[in-house]
């Protein structure tokens, strides 16, 4: 498949991120569950990187620009806008480095996700719940500190550090006929493609997104960055509400080979599945790459051995009842 | 650390129930969590029986016991009373063998676990819920079809299939100071006694009880098989409901270093603290032995690297709000 970005990340990119992230993060296991596999008629090999470090595959991307800083540079600390696993994981990268790492938050954004940043040592700015008011924060606080900004996936850092998923998996699970990726930014799929169609080309590359957030699918259909269409807190996956982004989109639309849509119902049925059999606490946005297994258009694919990234694990247990 | 009684599992009848269950059970992972470790203040490895087959360390004795029997007794089935993990994995090993499972519950079983052993394969015969009555219609059915008994924990072959958790654990984890092994009839901290005083000695094995059912606390000081002072189903911890019996209780009061007792509170955070920061899903019984790390009478023993036996996930979702 032509890749036509080529000013994209690439495999190089990606073993060199592996190699600086290796010292923090977890080389995640890869587990099995005879029930899921039988739900998806196929050898199911979840990739569980909600058992991760910050409980999500954020951390890789997050480590891999902290790390990636020089060392003047990296003084001044980091800066993003993020209320999700992307906040936690660069406080906790930074800390790691010792570096401070400044957090735009909106001022409702939900107290666990705050306290969650501040245990992990970041410093939280507070700015009013607007996109506007969110990047202008941002940039203020970057201007005011010298931080360095680390967005949470339209970065080639980011991407490529996501991609050190893929190189892991391929390592330990052989002859894989394809990958099934949540996509929400699209940071996560376009580094595990990129590193699936330098290495192992044969393996398709597929997302999976909630259907009321279909963006990555329309996009990948109109040729250009697509918007959602309705109110994106209208899915419970809630990794998976914003729209791809300007480095995202060219590598997913170049080197990703389908994306699954699922409703809702799938995802919640998707979520109990994993928890019940699998045992494992995933968020429901990792719970969208399982439902994606029962979906008409991917069984056509026929696929064999199906890796699946359970890509977080940040799920708020007093809410479960809500999501099942 | 004298053993008394000459005729209990050994070491050899640990070896053999490794190799003869291998080719069905997983071997399960030792997983960690840097929050744990905080809590505790020591290096915790959580060795994951919650992965296991059926969700429980049950299906290595269960398939101990089945793979146990000579053809011509095998072809009759097996024949258990149990409304818990017992019988869920004497019922899947027996479809692994391609023999009847025989599984008497009392009528007031939970449907969800009635379900789980149909759908295992199980044959379930329906008896009144008293124990009497549990053993009678177990004999029957046993006369009647001419099935092997396999009880779900006073039988050497469960405690030699339990003890091949310590022979993975401690070539999965080199110098570990102690083991905590939740305890209920006590096969599972039998086999594991067993094992780990004839490897090396010199690691403790720590039993976990709920304060409201430390029948084994008790029995070891007594040096008697005591029963429960109170109701039993007092506890969250359903699994650890049982008391010792006559082939378990020897193995304890002889090779068991301590028994830590705590207390329902207790039980609760520790359980949300393994589902928010480990990311797994374990029944209550599986809190409790990380409910012990945070004990007195554990601290003082001043253990640096400790395995934890998280014995099971088969939980109830729907009822996760009342145990949290």
């Amino acid at each position: 498949m032509a890749h036509r970005d080529s000013n994209a990340p690439t495999i190089e990119d990606i073993r060199a991120a592996a190699r600086r992230i290796e010292p923090y993060v977890h080389r995640t296991p890869v587990l099995t569950c005879g029930r899921i596999d039988d739900v998806a008629d196929a050898e199911i090999h979840l990739k569980c990187e909600n058992l991760q470090k910050v409980g999500a595959f954020k951390a890789r991307g997050a480590t891999n620009a902290v790390f990636s800083l020089g060392d003047e540079v990296a003084a001044s600390g980091v800066v993003t806008h993020s209320s999700g696993n992307h906040a936690q994981a660069l406080a906790w990268a930074a800390k790691r480095r010792g570096i401070p790492a400044h957090i735009v938050m909106p001022t409702n954004a939900p107290v666990v996700k705050r306290n969650a940043v501040l245990e992990y040592g970041g410093i939280v700015h507070d700015c009013e719940p607007t996109l506007e008011q969110r990047l202008a924060t941002c940039e203020r606080v970057a201007a005011e500190t010298g931080g360095s900004i680390v967005p949470p996936y339209d970065d080639d850092r980011i991407i490529a550090g996501q991609g050190t998923i893929a190189l892991e998996l391929l390592g330990q699970v052989p002859d894989l006929d394809a990958i099934v990726v949540p996509v929400g930014g699209g940071g996560m799929i376009a580094g595990i493609a990129i590193c699936v169609k330098a290495i192992a080309p044969g393996i398709k590359v597929i997302g999976a997104e909630p259907e009321l957030v279909d963006d990555a699918a329309r996009s990948r259909r109109s040729g250009r960055i697509e918007s959602h269409r309705g109110d994106p807190t209208s899915t419970i996956a809630d990794g998976l509400r914003t729209t791809l982004g300007e480095r995202t989109f060219p590598v997913i639309r170049d080197l990703v080979d389908d994306i699954v849509t699922v409703p809702e119902t799938r995802i919640r049925k998707a979520l109990r599945l994993v928890m019940e059999r699998a045992k494992l606490v995933i968020e429901p946005s990792a719970a969208v790459g399982i439902a994606a297994l029962d979906d008409d258009g991917f069984r056509r694919h026929g696929f064999q051995r199906v890796g699946v990234v359970l890509c977080g694990g940040n799920l708020d247990l007093d809410a479960l009842p809500s999501l099942l």
